[in-house]
């Protein structure tokens, strides 16, 4: 890509390439997905293979489309998977046959409240096949003798996913999780990947690092199961927090769902952030159990710090899950704002540490510790005031977040200040990781 | 009593035998009362003997009335306990003799702001003795000689008090408890005990609880003491929910006053069925040392989940405590409808149960315990969405009471599912009854 | 002081003998202040070395200052020690030499935004001289040679302070802390040693006492940390509530600055009497680390119940650390009303007890206990409705000002029932002191 190209262009670059390419939660679609995103970013790649039990699932077969279509009774083509993967129910079995239009029609979807859009539709574990297409389309088919191919097969072969990690200095781990199963959907979800691949490239370029950061591609629910199948007990030791990186891709309101514990510092720092940058223009929500990856993270067994990021909600804008999810919703400037916006949750988690005051017991001489004025003033410059918020409150209980909340103090003040002191002596991190 | 009849006329009808027993806290009218409830249910009859420690108190002696009136100077008989129960002070104590107008004074008991209604007084405790009298006739009473006859004895009896327990599958127990000690006063008493027998009539004619209920029929204060006594242990161990049944006679605003915990099963229960039906239509009180037996389910040794159930609350109208509480003021249809109301709080605690996801680790493959729409769809139907918040909220700490409010699925709803969540082997009941 | 005298004009008359001492936190100025203390209330006093380690500190030199001025280019004499205590920054080092205009302004402060005042400055730990004039003054000085003369020693010698404790029955202290550093300040701060003062005077004049009381007089933040440094773990063990007493001078409206736990026993009465009192017209503020000897008392590893009780807050006055801080603003009818406030703070915590009840199951027969009317009323009388609410609440969890609050019966009332119960045996105390 060119080093003339600002991040939005070269975002809509890698949209343009990723588009076309028949997603599912298998497949060879899939595959090609991760290799273009392993063009950004050092991706690393993960086969589980059909058949594997992975929690309470198992991975499914993998599905092959060679070609998917109808011929009308007039000879003419329909309906063509190569005109638009959407017009495949996904995971459709193979079939091949003369149906008459009432029999054709009982594997037709269609939306009658906007007849425009061929509709997205899956069978994944129920053996099925079908069509969709546009209510309008489906209103004009004639009567008649129809001869329907769909030439596919599901073989043992494996699911694809891909992750990322970026070691800092601990083990406490941040995560970005996104989908990479949706064939020709913009915002849903071609927007997640894209989003979440440019964010872990501004990351790697930075020069060091605090925390762990992990970035994760899967395909929705199975993905999640698989990869929390294997790194669940890993996530239950180092998971600082994780979002969730789903609809990101058009120019609206920001809304953050929050976890099922709801004041994990996952959804502090979001909060803490979102409410700098937008006050009231941004929207938070209660976990609940309809959604996204979030149900697997936030599962009861495993309860974990995971919200999720969006612009505008899921199943809350009109084209979702159709064919009017497309690159016309797309807002390239405001997916790179995204993650600007990411980017700063980052940087408040490298920042929202938790110390110790080494001196417990009264208030210990600030000279010693810091460049303080002594010659008496009234009003403590920003210095001493963040040190003196610190000497009160790091008991191992208040995070420096909690810290800028309660005083006032800008956070990145406090970081600075907590590390003066955290060199000086006073100030220590704890021994263990405080539970939060 | 006819089957022609309804409810309501039975309540009445059951009224009016009532009526004009004797009933004090010990003694033949309330045996008698407890001889025409148990027409209704099949009670079964305790008697405390006189003398037995109960608690911190002991069994008062048994009163027994044969005759009290007061000759007047003209000859005339008045204030005769035969004309009306309330003319006499309750536990009267025997007197025979000539007074002065002057001494009579200082044995009489009338309201000058209820001119026209003879009060309702006690002694239980302090040896004393009599008469109660509309204002009006006291000030016309003329000065002169008056004979007193205060014919009662007070004798080593036994206090008498009555139960049914209707056993379920469980021995997880709903209490309801009411009062037969009040002497022809109609609100407070005696809709207490004909609305929990009839109550009580239709919960035996289920075909099936999950519950276990137990109705108590005692003379108010001591015999609550008592029946602690006696019951405290095995309360403590199995009361899910208790509630006082008092002044359920009119048709006035329903009132519920929270246990001393005041958030306990019997709290949300009462508090979610009378939210749904009435809105901001009905009143919600804290918990307080004064009012009914709730102080002594609540007291500090016991501290048991039991609130009180009243419309127009006890000492909250005007003709409370006098004989203006008469069946003037009952509303049967509204008697009847209350036993409408507590079904509905027991219905709701049969519902209302704790459940363990036994898959927690990632969202189960619901496909495989339900019913489950696998052929994409956007909105969930009702069975899903219950099942996914069971999914995700049944821990052990959430009730289903807890889901229904914060998902807004209804209770009925997710106990049916929950029921087949079970069965399917995805839900189960926890080891260990959850302390709630 | 005579018996004449009301306690505002002998308030009014120690404030002018205190005025004129030249106090900082060490020297014969604090000794000379606590001498005057000691006519007022038998005083301890206590003597730091110089060089002693406190906590994180260390005992500084004791500063003696002989003489200090400026002579002018005409020969003038200027910027006297003599003629205000404020015109020598605090903890001066000896200087004596000719300066230019321009060396001397390094070594002059003064305030432009408040051009008529004297500023006060000090320099405790950073060795330095300077002086400290009105902006009006500073611009008038003409250019020329000057002659400075600081006659001043740093020596070593000891940091004074002075305490008092009045024993009553029990161990459980309540604290009263203020200062004895500020030279020639007014309100803040000859009105807090003042005011202290005469509340120990006033409650050593009580016949008895249920709690302990102590007085600590010392210089700002050094005292604190000196007096912690050998009182800390006798506060630990026996401190229930501490109020650092600072501003009382002036008639404003009274503030609350909560300790850093905010709900401690010392925050809890402070609030009720202040409320009481004042309704809405006094301000509470939460506890943050910018203040006064609260900073030492509610550090990390003591955390103590200590709250600051002012008139106009420190700091929001515009005459605060200024020579217009002076008799002017002083209101001695206020200060005496502040001692009935503070005698009302001790008054609640001799109150505010916690009893356990001893007969828990059920309602006690309260007339056992207590004088109780027994022939039946509606509206139970106060010392009924007291007996009541302690028992069903008097569970060792619930201080009577808990109880106070719930019920809405005044402490008083409850305090008087339960001793009544207490001695009857119905209440007692805990076997030991619940952690509040």
């Amino acid at each position: 890509m060119s080093d003339s190209m600002n991040e939005a262009q070269e975002m809509e670059l890698c949209f343009d390439r990723l588009w076309p390419l028949p997603r599912s939660i298998t497949g060879e679609g899939v595959r090609r997905t991760h290799d273009i995103l392993s063009e950004i970013i050092p991706l690393t790649r993960h086969e589980y293979p059909t058949g594997k039990k992975v929690l309470d699932w198992e991975i499914p077969k993998e599905w092959v489309v060679s070609d998917a279509y109808v011929v009308g009774p007039g000879g003419q083509r329909m309906l063509d998977v190569h005109d638009n993967n959407l017009h495949l129910v996904g995971y459709s079995i193979p079939f091949r046959g003369g149906v008459s239009l009432k029999q054709l029609e009982e594997h037709l979807y269609s939306m009658p409240e906007r007849p425009g859009a061929i509709p997205y539709v899956t069978s994944y574990y129920k053996p099925a096949w079908g069509f969709c297409l546009s209510h309008d389309q489906r209103k004009s088919l004639p009567d008649g003798d129809y001869e329907v191919v769909v030439d596919t097969k599901l073989i043992d072969g494996s699911l694809t996913l891909s992750d990322l990690v970026i070691r800092g200095e601990t083990d406490e781990e941040v995560l970005f999780h996104t989908y990479t199963c949706h064939p020709s959907l913009a915002n849903n979800e071609l927007s997640g990947p894209i989003v979440t691949a440019f964010l872990a490239r501004r990351l790697m370029a930075l020069p060091q690092r605090r925390l762990t950061y992990r970035f994760v591609f899967v395909p929705e629910t199975i993905g999640a199961v698989a990869y929390l199948d294997t790194h669940g007990g890993h996530f239950r030791k180092h998971l600082l927090a994780g979002y969730i990186c789903s609809c990101v891709g058009d120019g609206g309101v920001c809304h953050y769902k929050a976890s099922r514990r709801g004041n994990t510092p996952a959804d502090r720092v979001a909060e803490y952030v979102l409410d700098r940058r937008f006050g009231r223009n941004y929207r938070r929500r209660d976990f609940s159990p309809l959604g996204s990856d979030e149900r697997q993270y936030c599962s009861i067994g495993f309860d974990l710090p995971v919200g999720v990021i969006t612009r505008t909600m899921f199943g809350e804008y009109p084209e979702y899950h159709t064919s009017d999810d497309n690159k016309s919703l797309m807002d390239f400037e405001a997916m790179s704002e995204m993650v600007d916006i990411l980017c700063e949750f980052c940087e408040t988690h490298e920042r929202n540490r938790v110390f110790i005051n080494t001196k417990p017991l009264g208030e210990p001489r600030l000279s010693r510790y810091i460049d303080y004025k002594t010659i008496g003033t009234i009003v403590p410059d920003e210095v001493t005031l963040a040190a003196k918020w610190c000497v009160h409150y790091c008991d191992g209980r208040h995070d420096l977040l909690d810290i800028a909340e309660r005083s006032g103090v800008a956070l990145g003040v406090l970081d600075e200040v907590s590390e003066l002191l955290a060199k000086s002596g006073l100030l220590a991190l704890p021994q263990k990781r405080e539970d939060r």
